[in-house]
């Protein structure tokens, strides 16, 4: 039987199925990353979600696979501690490895995500590469946070003069519902600190964008532009070329629902690779990481299998 | 006799002085931001201030001028509060109008101030204009902070092959102890959210640049552009032309000590404003908020009491 377990910085999900993807049990625990937890909150989360498991299957039959956040540095680390705690056939893959297997199903191909963050990465044989995805305190570039902190920036910047009108300054003010912008500073020193908060905002300049508001538009158009600059290196370091056909991926709460975004950089990325095919997929990561557990057990990916636990998997949280 | 107090967020000044500008008194308080602080803390620490004064003075003689951080918006409130606690003649002042007169001396005249964040105020005649100075969270175009942001963005950019390469890289790495930045992440994410420390960073762009660093140098000009924008946006406000000579005075701890962007700043005042005399000043923004104090008492400003005073302050911090 195969565990798949995602963990991100405060909530973890278990996914357990049989050989052939029948899901067999589905459940939710505390955070998994290591950075953000710490070596001793770590171990007591993943202590506590083994028990959990534990209670209803022998562990010690099972196969387990990791996403990981924060596991790209730490899989030493976390690979003592999964034995120190009676795991004992396990693969750890970082979060952005899960999402990769996940949306390409075990074949070669880039994926470029933007929700709150924004990442590209992508495999080609031997090849593997990673650009973006240092963090919110001085990079994801073209994510949900990036385009909400503009958002606040050219509003203000709108205020006082240093740029054009824009509807977004309206809008903003409609949605922290104030008579005038400046009013809701404390109310944004306050609650948007967390890039999660900020990222929401990302939806108020597509709406704007909509409306046929120019600074929208330029946000966009530049977040589509660091979207591609990711894409763009990822494709470089796997040595493709205009002559290669390969898929791109894009995923992400905020690539997934801008339309204008995805065409922006689908313009872009088919006018350096034509080949390329380029198309938004969203299959959770621990998917990927199920599929892993496949794939160390059978030395290959069935699609079949594939298919069906995605099918049980979306069965399962309705 | 005079009593001028400028709050920040974490601490106070306390300067007072006799009519002729001779210093009586000088000391350091807790902080006086109201929006920081809230309406409870500000007045239990402004009440500490008037309590320490009031032991060697007597208060109710003298004339009281405030510079305070976020006092644009609550000047009712602060106005309540220190009749309440006994303070009759007062006069508060935002920081900003505070160095505004300190480095102007009562003159007309625009500011530009780049520290930790960045801002530019002017006045003329009865129009007065601010840009910018919205804080670090979404503004501080060219200041220290989006300096050193800017920094660490572009090296991990540099890292992933977004940007070309940069001797940021490098730096960085020095200053954080690491022998390649990416082990650097844990330590910024823990030690560098707070603006004023990722500010540091800025002196490092500096040397870079003298060091011939593409990159770092593009980071300073996009920075004295950004400050230029913040200029031309009041000088614009302030109805300035090209024909009006006016003085505008560069200040804050970034601008002051990165001499390439005061230069290219210049250029770019210069250039739309061939009549402006720009220069560097750094005068401590409680002179500002005594000077109001004198020009409250006798309707007029005096440059030799200006002068007095800022010997007196020097002499004392000495």
């Amino acid at each position: 039987m195969f565990v798949a377990i995602d963990g991100g910085g405060t909530k973890s999900r278990v996914l357990i199925t049989n050989e052939d993807g029948v899901v067999l049990s589905y459940f939710e625990g505390p955070g998994l990353n290591i950075n953000v937890l710490g070596n001793k909150s770590f171990e007591e989360n993943i202590k506590q979600v083994i028990w959990r498991i534990s209670k209803d299957f022998d562990i010690e039959d099972h196969l387990f696979c990791f996403g990981l956040a924060g596991a790209s540095k730490n899989e030493e680390k976390i690979s003592g501690i999964l034995k120190r705690i009676g795991v004992k056939k396990f693969k750890v893959l970082t979060d952005i490895e899960a999402t990769f297997l996940a949306l390409g199903g075990g074949d070669d191909c880039i994926i470029v995500s933007s929700g709150t963050g924004s990442f590209a990465y992508g495999q080609r044989e031997n090849l593997k590469y990673r650009a973006g995805g240092w963090g919110y305190l001085f990079d994801d570039e073209g994510s949900g946070y990036w385009v909400g902190r503009k958002a606040l920036k050219y509003a203000f910047m709108s205020i006082d003069g240093r740029i054009g009108k824009t509807i977004l300054v309206k809008r903003l003010e409609e949605l922290f519902q104030v008579d005038s912008l400046e009013k809701a500073i404390p109310l944004i020193y306050s609650e948007y600190k967390l890039p999660r908060k900020t990222a929401e905002l990302a939806l108020i300049v597509k709406k704007s964008a909509e409306e046929g508001d120019n600074i929208s538009l330029l946000i966009l158009k530049e977040a589509a532009q660091e979207l591609f600059k990711l894409v763009d290196t990822v494709a470089c370091n796997l040595k493709l070329t205009k002559e290669d056909s390969f898929h791109v991926y894009g995923t992400g709460g905020f690539l997934s629902n801008v339309k204008c975004v995805e065409d922006i950089l689908r313009e872009k990325i088919l006018k350096k690779y034509p080949c390329f095919i380029f198309e938004i997929r969203n299959i959770p990561s621990i998917i990927g990481s199920l599929l892993m557990c496949y794939k160390v057990k059978f030395n290959r990916i069935d699609k079949d299998f594939l298919k069906k636990v995605i099918q049980g998997y979306k069965q399962m949280k309705k």
